[in-house]
C-alpha cells in the first residue's frame, strides 16, 4: 500500500495562525518534507517548528528560485521522484507550504507530478493576502466589490490594464518588482490608495502605506493592496 | 478603560480548519457574538461549539439578509451599539465570522461603526475559496496566473467582461444567482471548466463539476471555481 501526500500550509508567518489541522497532521504524518530557497531561511519550517515532534524524520530541498524554467523543473522533478520513494515506502508524506498550497504554493508542482500517481491531499493555509488585510485593518472585499489578485511578474500593460476593472487589487510576488510596479501605480495615481506588507508574523514584519515605503525593493514576502475607496455601507 | 472588538475569522465550516489563535481567542473574551441569518442555522456558532467555555456569555444577532439596504443599515447600526455597551464596560469581544472577517464578511460592517471609536483587530480565517480549491484538488493560482474574485451579485455584462481577462475565477455570493451565471457561463463556453463547491466543511459538503449540478440554485454558502487552462509547469 502506497502512502499519501499531504499539502500542509503554514499560514503566512504567525505560528498561531496554523489550523488545527495542519498542527493534528504534522504530529502524524511520517516525514515532514520543506524547501529553502537559496540563501534564504527554510521559513515554513521555522514556523512549524513549536509543533514538530522531537527525531521527525524530515526532507529538506534546496530551491533554485531565480534559476530558468528548465532547471526549475528539473528540480521539481528530483523533488517530486525523492518523495515517490517515500510514498512507495508506505509512508505519509507532509509537503510544507507557506500561506495556502494551492495558491501559488510550490506544492501546484508536486501536485501536478505525483497527484495522477499517489492520494493526495491538502490542508488549505491562511493567504498572506487575509492577513495583510488584518495588518492593515482594511477590508479585502465588502458588498458588490471584486478583487483582482496579481502577481507582480506580469508586464506594465497587463497589469494596468487588470488594475482598471478592480476595486481591490492584491499585487504578489513583489521583492524586485516593487521599482517598477510603484512606478506604474504613480502614474496611475494609485499609489494614495496602496498598502504594502511584508514579512507578516515574523519579528520583521512591516506594514505602511506605500508613499511611507522608503526602501527601493521589498522583501521576497511582501505583497501590495490597493483600494480605490473606502467600503461602502 | 474600553475593552477590545476582536472579529474571528472561523474558516468555511470545518471545525478543524480554525486557526490555534482563533481558538485561544474564544477562550480569552468576555463576550461571544454572532450573527444569524433569518431562519439559518448559525453556522459560525455551530463551527467554534466545540471550543467554547461552558457558561460563555454570547449575544446572538438575527440579521434580515434579504431586507432593503436600510433596514440593513439599521440593523447594523443597532448592533454596533449593543457591542459598544458591552466594549463601554471594559469588556473583551470576539465576534464570529464565517471564513475570513475581512473576505465579505459582516464584520466589515462592525469595522466601520466601531473602528474609530474602540480598538480593533482581526484573526484572519481560512477562506471558502481556499477550502474550494482543497476539495477540489485543483490550483487557485499558479505561477503568473491572475485570479478574479467576482461576486455572483454583478450584472452580467460586467461578470462576462471580468472573466475575459483571468485565468482564475472564483464567483462567491452565489446562491439564487447561479441559473443566470450558468446560463451566462454556458454562453461563454465555460461551464466545462467550472466547479462548484457547496457547503464546504458541513456534513452537507458538495463538490462536482458544474455540468453535474442538477440543482436549479445553490445553497447559500456555495461558490464556482473557473479555471480556463491546467496549471503550466
Amino acid at each position: 500500500m502506497t502512502g499519501k501526500l499531504w499539502g500542509i500550509g503554514v499560514g503566512p508567518g504567525d505560528p498561531e495562525l496554523l489550523t488545527l489541522k495542519a498542527v493534528r497532521l504534522l504530529g502524524e504524518v511520517d516525514v515532514v518534507a520543506s524547501l529553502a530557497a537559496d540563501g534564504r531561511d527554510r521559513i515554513a519550517r521555522t514556523i512549524v517548528a513549536p509543533y514538530l515532534p522531537p527525531g521527525q524524520h524530515e526532507l529538506l530541498f534546496a530551491a533554485p528560485m531565480r534559476a530558468d524554467r528548465a532547471t526549475r523543473e528539473t528540480f521539481y522533478d528530483e523533488v517530486a521522484e525523492k518523495l515517490a520513494t517515500q510514498l512507495d515506502a508506505g509512508l505519509q508524506v507532509g509537503f510544507l507550504c507557506l500561506g495556502d498550497p494551492l495558491f501559488y504554493g510550490s506544492f501546484v508542482n508536486l501536485l501536478a507530478r505525483l497527484g495522477g500517481r499517489y492520494p493526495c491531499a491538502v490542508i488549505p493555509g491562511i493567504t498572506a493576502m487575509s492577513a495583510a488585510a488584518a495588518a492593515i485593518g482594511t477590508p479585502l472585499a465588502h458588498g458588490s466589490e471584486s478583487v483582482a489578485v496579481l502577481p507582480g511578474t506580469l508586464p506594465d500593460a497587463e497589469l494596468v490594464r487588470r488594475l482598471e476593472s478592480a476595486e481591490v487589487a492584491v499585487i504578489l510576488k513583489l521583492g524586485q518588482h516593487l521599482p517598477r510596479i510603484r512606478r506604474l501605480l504613480e502614474r496611475q495615481g494609485l499609489v494614495g490608495c496602496t498598502w504594502i506588507a511584508s514579512e507578516l508574523g515574523s519579528p520583521r514584519e512591516r506594514v505602511s502605506r506605500l508613499a511611507d515605503w522608503r526602501h527601493e525593493a521589498a522583501p521576497y514576502m511582501s505583497l501590495l493592496l490597493l483600494r480605490r475607496q473606502a467600503p461602502g455601507p
